[in-house]
């Protein structure tokens, strides 16, 4: 999907919600354990609930790893089950790759070709060489790691780095890679009072924002500080909304709580 | 395995050699292709061929991802066959993981349970609780990326953060963290002149150096600057020795490279 596709559905669906679906068998409900395959099942009667809500779905790849080739599996059913049923939704390998420069080649080819994600998240660690080949792949974007949302962000993301922050330099230096019209980047909404200096740096890019809900990010700061004219963000919420219920309603649940950030959404953007 | 055991079988076999196992189609003898799974049928007879000559095997993930399921079934099955056949054999996941703390220990039971692998490699942008996760699980190495063997290096590693290079920013920061005996670091074997500043740091660590052959890294140089009274080091070869023919007799081929290898440490080992 393009960017300009992605906005269009923003628009149409006056939302740009994202919604995780990081499934852990221990919180879906029980009665699903019975079924075939749990983590699809859980994910399709999420999917099927909340796909008018949102814009984008993010799996992250650690909660289908986990669960060994029934959860790889489940994974490929899961983006198989959205390209087929919802190709207008945009979809997001939230997997944190990044190698040398053949071998990130190899995982390109995983999320884009073999799964068929349109992004993939990648971390900036090991520079220039290890993202662009990402980055070569038409109308696919990468989301770079620049300021997370976790704690451990104050390790090194926000420690200075020749006269600016480590996250500021990553933004910048990124921008200079080959296709780096085709970045994206993470941004914790934990950290929305960085979020005005990084649309200094990035005024034109995407930023995905997970840590709305759950982890305490509040949506109405990360728009003042992160919106731009083509909107530019995807807000992801992962557990706030998928185990809204551990009951038999749980999918009317979590289109209770999608809904509830949509219609905020929807009230924004209409200002 | 613990690091004592690794030792052990470093002085028993007079090798630190890591093979690495990145198993590309393309690169394969052909004839192996008509077989029901061409990459475990490889990966075996290299196995088969090299496991005297090593201490150690790394799969890189990212070769299996691309080819989907049956990639992530080739996976299994050869870190199975390892795990049954040759409990002697240090296993290395290297899958450069790392996300927020629920999502890293999902990784970990992924690469340390599911799968069974002795280690895995972890990236150490996002902090402190991105990797602690992983170095709760006992007698399991995490091997923290700190200087890479790529180009790329030298976009963020290498620049200065708070007075020092970032990675030694990663190497000095990380030693604080809860269970960090349990690190191992990740140095490319085309940066040996940082080795000597490194193991100023971590004089007990083992160090991870993949980048010998293919990617132009000399042996001599490593184990001069990085060696220490424990050996502390596991050096790997990847292309170098897995393609070493494309032939019918490929595995022969890459024992004799091993082999080469091998007999370049023993003599070292008795220095």
């Amino acid at each position: 999907m393009t960017t300009t596709q992605l906005i269009e559905q923003i628009h149409k669906k006056r939302s740009f919600l994202c919604i995780g679906l990081d499934v852990d068998l221990n919180k879906i409900p029980k009665h699903l354990l019975a079924e075939d395959d749990p983590i699809f099942a859980f994910n399709k009667a999420i999917i099927d609930a909340t796909h008018q809500l949102c814009v984008a779905y993010k799996p992250n790849t650690a909660f289908y790893e986990a669960y060994g080739l029934n959860g790889w599996k489940a994974l490929e059913k899961t983006i198989n089950y959205l390209n087929t049923n919802f190709p207008e939704i945009y979809t997001i390998g939230d997997a944190k790759r990044g190698d040398i420069g053949n071998t990130s080649t190899m995982y390109a080819k995983a999320f884009f070709e073999d799964l068929g994600f349109d992004s993939v998240t990648v971390a900036p660690y090991m520079g220039k060489d290890s993202v662009e080949p990402f980055l070569a792949f038409k109308n696919k974007h990468t989301i770079l790691l620049a300021l997370t949302s976790n704690k451990g962000a104050f390790d090194f993301q926000t420690e200075i780095m020749e006269g600016k922050e480590l996250y500021k330099q990553v933004l910048e230096t990124s921008k200079t890679w080959t296709n780096s019209q085709n970045l994206m980047y993470v941004v914790g909404a934990t950290k929305t009072e960085y979020l005005g200096d990084i649309r200094k740096i990035i005024p034109d890019s995407f930023i995905l924002v997970p840590g709305v809900g759950a982890q305490g990010g509040n949506l109405q700061d990360v728009c003042k500080y992160g919106m731009n004219d083509q909107v530019g963000l995807l807000i992801n919420s992962s557990r706030g909304i998928i185990y809204a219920s551990q009951d038999r309603d749980f999918a009317k649940a979590s289109a209770e709580k999608a809904s509830e950030l949509q219609r905020q959404m929807q009230e924004i953007l209409s200002q």
